[in-house]
């Protein structure tokens, strides 16, 4: 059998250089300014429908394809917003958030980066994320302080936006604040009459930033109302069946009536444990979680929990629109954690 | 009381006008060659102490960071890993897995981005990645074809990485065969003498990438093994209690005797709607689900589980280095998901 060469093709014969907008120019016999306002949409110049087509011809044949790094070099600007990627475990409650904030930013016509930082904090971070570009920053969590919001402004992004539990000078904050949770869980386990209440605290590290408040939210319920012999005990708990195992071990000595697991997997572990060790839930103690997850409503007994209300992606996507066409304007503040009870058979 | 105005500090002065290289050049005393020299610690040129000294003082002082995508267009090539931004929903198995990647290419030096491109899909997506240029870009999940791989390679990109069922020409390929997960689950319950087989499809769009492949291992394990009067029946279900419910009430009239569940969560789900609706685990039905997560070890009965093997981020960052030293190498194929069956009380 006879084997038939095949043609060079102009993708073939480029491979080893990339294509430039030069080429493309050369290829459709125009400028390379007109390649640009062809192929970058510019509307503020008039360019014929037989060159945009020559224009558009001659990119695909030789596979060119723009450079956005470029293009914002020569525009001054860029449209994408900069999310470092979070350094803590997420649950599902605020991945799915974060993926509906992506999502309603790229309907805005912002591309949207995630940019894990691996080892470096803080303001140091700040740095990093500038060398980038972005237009905007949205920073998940602590650590950001009015140093690297400076840095981030110097280079150019018009808005930073911090999402987390406390205000940093100079930016946007939407306040997410797990005192709330911590609460509404007590004040449910109070009214319950229930008063002597644990209170898990996650020992896996870099959860620190939501279980301190939730504890701190616990004892201010507790004691803000006057403290009529009511305590609150700190547990700490590994994800682990070991760990928890361990604890309800020593349960009955603890003498507690009622515990807030921090979240509804912790619940679980942790309700687990102490059914496997004979405490009735919730006759000896009252269980209660957060987030609201769809296993909660699937074990039994059923478990009650916090339900979390983050605000909607579209809401904070126009927060950042408006911030970056406006970067002049004060620091927004918006408290955007809702927390709501949902009582079910375990407490 | 009077108010003593403050004197205007270099940072504030710069504010509205982000400083540049020629800015440090001109505070330093010195070309912007060689602040571009130091501030990239290139080792090529000479520089003495003092003089690296003043121009670190100088970029200090006008607050100035370097420009990420001038120094790559510089440069010729970046350290940028692109990495899609899943768009189907991933469970902590696949989220710990890519956090692990991210961290291993951290560790080498490379700045790995996320990138969520919304509504785009195979080849077209791959255009706007080329747009970022990318030294090397690792794509979760089917979609991209040949021609959006020649177009990243063609933009610069030295390696492009799949990570997904199939191959695809010019691409290495980490080989994620879901029918291996399938056929664990599907020996496992005819050992157990089962023969009825349900297998559990999620009703949820973006899921077939693994469903299809896990039901098609199951058929393959039940009908390779010369079928011996042995049916296997697709079960839709979506994840919600109602939905669960009601393949629940109609699961004596399916005369089934096993479920493989797809994963652990929806084998929860559905074990304890099969459970609420009387139906006894494992005599009349024995359960598998698949993932080996934590909430399967604290169920009662025990959930039976397929334990799924990834392979380490830091393997798959070497893998992802090499390719990128040696853009000519041909493409590498590997296999990298292991499953093999956890047998608990379920089945």
């Amino acid at each position: 059998m006879v084997q038939i060469p095949k043609p060079p093709t102009p993708a073939s014969a480029a491979v080893g250089s990339v294509p430039t907008s030069a080429d493309v120019a050369r290829l459709a016999g125009v400028s390379r300014a007109t390649v640009s306002y062809v192929l970058n949409n510019t509307s503020a110049v008039r360019i014929s429908e037989p060159t945009r087509r020559r224009v558009h011809e001659a990119a695909k044949e030789l596979g060119y394809v723009p450079h956005a790094a470029a293009r914002s070099l020569r525009a001054g600007h860029s449209r994408m917003v900069l999310m470092p990627a979070p350094t803590i475990p997420v649950g599902p409650l605020y991945s799915q958030f974060l993926s509906d904030l992506q999502g309603a930013l790229g309907r805005l016509d912002y591309t949207v980066v995630q940019y894990g930082a691996v080892g470096t904090h803080g303001d140091e971070a700040a740095r990093a994320w500038a060398e980038l570009r972005p237009v905007a920053v949205l920073v998940p969590g602590s650590g950001l302080g009015p140093q690297g919001v400076a840095v981030l402004k110097r280079s150019g992004a018009r808005a930073v936006v911090t999402l987390g539990p406390e205000t940093v000078e100079g930016a946007h904050a939407l306040l997410m604040d797990h005192t709330a949770v911590g609460r509404a869980a007590a004040a449910h386990l109070r009214a319950r009459g229930r008063s002597r209440i644990g209170v898990v605290v996650p020992a896996e590290p870099g959860l620190e930033v939501f279980s301190r408040p939730r504890l701190h939210g616990v004892r201010h319920a507790v004691h803000g109302t006057g403290g009529t012999g009511a305590t609150v005990i700190e547990l700490p708990l590994a994800y682990d069946e070991d760990d928890a195992a361990r604890l309800a071990a020593r349960w009955r000595g603890l003498g507690l009536d009622a515990v807030f697991a921090y979240n509804d997997e912790y619940a679980m572990l942790l309700m687990r444990a102490l059914m496997d060790a004979g405490v009735d839930i919730p006759g000896d103690t009252a269980v209660i979680g957060a987030d609201d997850l769809m296993l909660g409503r699937l074990l039994r007994p059923r478990l009650s929990t916090v339900h979390i209300d983050l605000p909607s992606g579209r809401d904070l996507a126009e927060l950042v629109d408006r911030a970056v066409r406006d970067p002049a304007a004060p620091p927004e503040r918006r408290e955007v954690l809702g927390a709501t009870v949902v009582p079910r058979e375990s407490s």
